[in-house]
Order: C-alpha cells, then structure tokens, then sequence
C-alpha cells in the first residue's frame, strides 16, 4: 500500500474544526485505495504568533517542505489585525506560499445545481457556470522590490510597490493555465491592463509567445475591468482564466462570490516540483469559531484537490468529490448553504455525512 | 445671462452621436435658467490620431484647460487597438486627466426603479443600490514611476510598474470622498489591501488622518478582494466608496455593471481648480456607431453631472436629470435596455424624447 505524508495546518478560527473533518474523509477514501497517510499537525498563522510568536515558525515551513501535500485550514482573525506587518497572520501565509515556491493558484469557481439558489445572480445567469482561475501566487506587487514608505522629491511622505514579472515567471504560470485550459474545455482567457501598464503588456507579450506552444487551446485576452464586468454580466463565458496575483486576488473571490457558496469552493496551490498546497478559500470566520457552524466541504474538497492535483490519486479524490454531491442531493445544508426544505446540519454531522456517502 | 463655455470631445465610434443629444440637452436645460453656453468641439482619440497623428493635439488640451468644462464621449477602436503605447487613444485619455489634473472621479452606479431587471442580480439584491466610488486618477500604478521593461539580476527580461502615493495625493482624494459621504448617507468604505502592500497602508494611514476632520461621517475599511465579493453579495451595503486608481477602475467598473445598464451611467473627474472633466462610463462601442442604437442618456447624465458639479448649477442639472426619469417612465428603451412592453427608439429619438421632457 502507498503511503504519503501530509502536513497539517489547522490555523485559526475555524480552520481546526475543518481541518478534522477533512483529515477523517482523506483517511477513509485513501484507505479505499490502498493508500495510508501521515498526517503531521503544525502551528500557522494567529495561533502560532500566540504560541511561538511568529505566523511560519521554521519548524513549520520545514516539516511543510518535507512532505508530500499540506492542507491549510484559515488563518486570521481580529485579534491580530493590529499586528504590525511581520506579525500579521497573513504574512505567514505569504511566507508558506514563498517557501513552497507555490507560483500557480488555481481556484474553479463551480455552481452546483444543487445550490444555485444561494447566489445572488438570476438563476439563468448563475446556473452552469464552471470556471477555473488560475492566478499567479508567488509574483506580482506582492512580492516586488523595492517596497516600502519614504520621502519623494518634495519632502512628502509616501507608500510605495512594485509591480514586476520576469520572463521565466510568466511562461511558467502560462503552461500552467494552457495545460489546465486543455484538460477542461479548450479555452483561455488572459486578464491584464496591457492598456495602461508595462507589466501588463510584458505579461501580454509572454502569453502570447507561450501559445505557439498550445495551438489546441483558444486563447482570448481581456482587460481586468472589463473582466470584473463580464463576470457580472455573463460568467458563463469563462472557462479559464489566467492572471497576475493581485489581479486573481480580486477577480477569484469575485468569482466564488458568485457562485453564492464560497463555503464551497477548494483551491490548489502548486510549483514545479515539490509539495503543493491546498486550503478552502474562505476565511476563518473567528465569529462562527467553535461553534460546530463551519461548513467543511471546501476543505473536504481541498483535500480532493491534494489527491488530484499534488498526489496524482485520482480515484480517490473522485470518491470525495461524488460523496460531497451526493451529501447535498441528500438535502444536507451547513447554515450558510441553507434553504428551505433542506436538513440543516453542522460541522460535524456534514462530517459523517460525507464519510457514510464515499 | 450666465455664459459658460464648454469644450466637446466627442471622440470615437459612438462618442459623436452621444455628444451631439447632450448637448442638445444642455442649451434647452441652460436656456430655461437664463444659461448660455459656447460650445468647441475637439479632436481626441483614435480620431486626432487619424487627424494629426496624436491621442490628444495640444490645441484640444489648451482648448480644454480654458473652458469652463469638458464633455468627452468615448475613445477607442480595433483600429487603433496594435498601436505603440503613446499612439493608443487611452493614452490620449490619460493624458487629458493629468494635463486638466482632475484627480477625483466620481461614478455613481445607482439601480433606477424602473431599469432594475436589467440587471443580472436578483431583484431582492439589484432593488435600491445607489452607490458612489470615488477614485483616486492621476496617481497610483497608472502614473508611478519608475516604469518600463528591463533585465533583472539574473539578466531575465522584465516588466514593471510603481504603484506609490504620497501624503497630499491621498488627503486631497480622501477629502473629496467624505465631503461626497456628507452630503449623501453619511458613509464612506476605504478600500485597499494593507494587508499586503505597504502603498495600502500608507492610504490607509492617511486615510484614519483625515477622517478626524469629518467625525459625523461613519468610517469604514475593506480590502478590495472583499470588497469585490461584497459588490456582488449585498451592493446596498455601500454608500460611498473611496479607493485608489487601479482598485477604482476594476470595482467601478463592476458596480456599474451590477446596475444592468451601463448605457445610464456617467462621471465627473474633478481637480481642485479649473474645469472638470465629465463623461459616461461605457466605452466607444465600434460595432454600433453610426447606427443611431446608442443610448445617449449616459452622456446627457454626465451633462447634467457638469452642471451640477463643474459650474455649480443644480437647477438646470435637476431639470436634466428630472427629464431622464420622465422619459424612462413613459417607457421610452434604447436597445440595451430595452425590455419587452417598452417603446424601442433609436439615440436620436431617444434625445427627442429627452429635449420633450425637460
Ligand atoms: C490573506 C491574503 C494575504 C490573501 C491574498 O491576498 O493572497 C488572501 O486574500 C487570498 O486570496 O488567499
Ligand atoms: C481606457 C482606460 C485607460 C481607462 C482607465 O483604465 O482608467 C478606462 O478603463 C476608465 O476607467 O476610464
């Protein structure tokens, strides 16, 4: 039987009670296909600056290293939303996704039938979407230098980043969206502001140079206002997108907010070798915390995403996947999937629930 | 009698036939408050490129800076689209902004009663939003510098931009927004991601600074990744919203789009002397123009905005305004807003209709 190792990270706020149901469904669907997990715990984020005083204790970053797959929960919470910035939960975070060298964000933003009612969009314009973003995680203005506060010519104070892109950072994040592209329905779109900035049109530039390689997949270019509005006004036409990091930061969430279930939705990710990463792409809701409210399948589903994506197990990610939708069709609802007609249940019981479906 | 002179860029595709109904609309308006006007229609755009081979000919910015106020239809085209960065119409745009230095661009996104299935929200969602962004222009990435392409250490090619601001950039921004919150709801949202970047925080800093001046307005802070969901969950949330260029353009965009008819929507760009510059947020529309199917009242709102805005005139912008509703009320529908049990008219008659009204 094959045996992987997986680190742990439950973080804050609800990511623990998370995390737990998403480590006893990665059990069972591996143990259904001959294959064993160690399963590592490491502090991360506001509850590792509470015990360690730091949000990426090395120990953490280097067992995360060492393993083949990390699933994060969330971290944050109003308690640290004062800390200075290398104290900031966040910065962890930042500092997990830099030292997995993860550069490739794919985030699909996917409306169910089932849930189609909890967006916010008009049924015939929410209904079938089914789009993949795949977002530049580990460049951009997140990462660009120089950074920091000054002085300009007039004595006046400032703020300041940079937004810059290398070569090698754009082709790389291209492969990725072409290959994903191709495994779903062919085609790609390119969001950037090539129209104002220099970054953009570089970006544009090695996109477009990229493509030679990938004449099956369509390749359309937008602009990102323009891309804010069409996913408002049609996110049906999407099928993936690919973008910088601040860029995907905003259209993503856009995205899953329109599907209406953000309590839903996984997201992967990956570098070129080594372990990926995987984490629901809500928040911790510290104001839900330890109150068996969370609803578990995005993380339940990020663990499918780590079978997929960062073990290459795909049979038992598919086990997770069908046993989540049949735990909706069998009318299973945390709080902020709710509707009428459907059996409200919490954390834990949505917990058993898909572990009696795989 | 009150003279004002105002200068006309009617720009590309649509641009001319919308120009032409606003500013009908303006001397009926004008003429039953005892105003006059001097109109200059100037070449901008892809049609000064074509004229004399610049996005912007010193004689229309000269022109410009001289008038009272300046109404701009709309720039660009495919025909323009492959040209060099400084030979783009946008470029032209930006330009102008910086040359009139309007650094404060209003853009109300407000879901008229009778225009609300337009939009793709549901109605419970889209009923009643009525919000105002205030973006921050002539600053931010679109203008920081340094900027362009380059190598870096390890001799890759790159491309970069300089997103900073300094101290009076964001006070002066910030002071427009609460004044606009004032004489509105009272709130006002500063949207950044100071949990990233250290140009956030400083707007952010900045921002609390100011906001001592207007202890009666109700202060709030959202990273813009939120604030892009939130649009989208619950837009009646927002009263005003105060936010830098780049963060401004993409959710401005995508408030306006929540409203289903972006062919109603205008702008105002202020400075904090001399003429401000006005015009509707949609685009130039190539693939309609010269057709009579564009809807005008976006131009002849952002008329009425020149009135009330550029020369302080709130009765003859209330007699425009006014004029609008009763024209929508009596069921009069471009196409792009056009819904069954309505009357289809073209952007002239839809400007006769509006000339009638007022
Ligand atoms: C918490 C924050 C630093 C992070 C980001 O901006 O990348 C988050 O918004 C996300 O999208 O994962
Ligand atoms: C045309 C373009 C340069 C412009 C911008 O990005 O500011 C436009 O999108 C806008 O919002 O007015």
């Amino acid at each position: 039987s094959k045996r992987y190792s997986i680190t742990l990270l439950p973080g804050d706020g609800i990511g623990p009670e998370v995390i737990s149901v998403a480590k006893h469904v990665l059990i069972l669907a591996g143990s259904l296909e001959g294959i064993e997990f160690n399963f590592q715990e490491m502090p991360m984020g506001g509850s590792a600056l509470d015990l360690v005083g730091v949000p990426l204790p090395e120990e953490t970053l280097s067992a995360a290293k060492k393993s083949d797959a990390v699933l994060l929960g969330a971290i944050g919470g109003y308690k640290w939303d004062k800390n200075e910035k290398h104290l900031k939960p966040e910065t962890g975070l930042l500092q997990l996704r830099e030292g997995l060298r993860v550069f490739a964000n794919l985030r699909p933003a996917t409306v169910l039938p089932q849930l189609v009612d909890a967006s916010t969009l008009k049924k015939e314009v929410a209904e079938g979407v089914d789009l993949m973003v795949v977002r530049e995680l580990t460049g951009g203005i997140y990462f660009g230098k120089p950074r920091g506060f000054g002085t300009n010519e007039d004595g006046e104070e400032i703020g300041f980043n940079t937004e810059v892109y290398a070569t090698y950072e754009v082709d790389r994040i291209a492969r990725v969206a072409f290959e994903t592209a191709r495994k779903r329905h062919g085609k790609l779109c390119s969001v950037d502001k090539a129209n104002v900035l220099e970054a953009s049109m570089f970006w544009r530039k090695r996109v477009i140079a990229v493509a030679a390689e990938y004449p099956d997949v369509e390749l359309s270019h937008m602009y990102v206002d323009n891309a804010a509005m069409q996913l408002v006004r049609n996110p049906k036409q999407f099928d993936t997108i690919v973008t910088n990091n601040i860029f995907g930061d905003i259209l993503s969430d856009e995205a899953s907010m329109i599907t209406g279930s953000i309590g839903m939705l996984p997201s992967a990710s990956l570098g070129s070798s080594g372990p990926g990463l995987f984490e629901p792409i809500h928040g911790s809701a510290p104001d839900i915390a330890n109150q068996d409210k969370a609803n578990p399948l995005a993380t339940v589903l990020s663990a499918a995403m780590l079978l997929k994506y960062g073990l290459g197990e795909e049979k038992a990610a598919k086990r997770i996947e069908n046993a989540v939708l049949d735990t909706l069709n069998k009318g299973f609802r945390t709080g902020d999937i709710y509707s009428a007609g459907n059996k409200l249940v919490g954390c834990k019981e949505m917990g058993e629930e898909v572990l009696k479906s795989i």
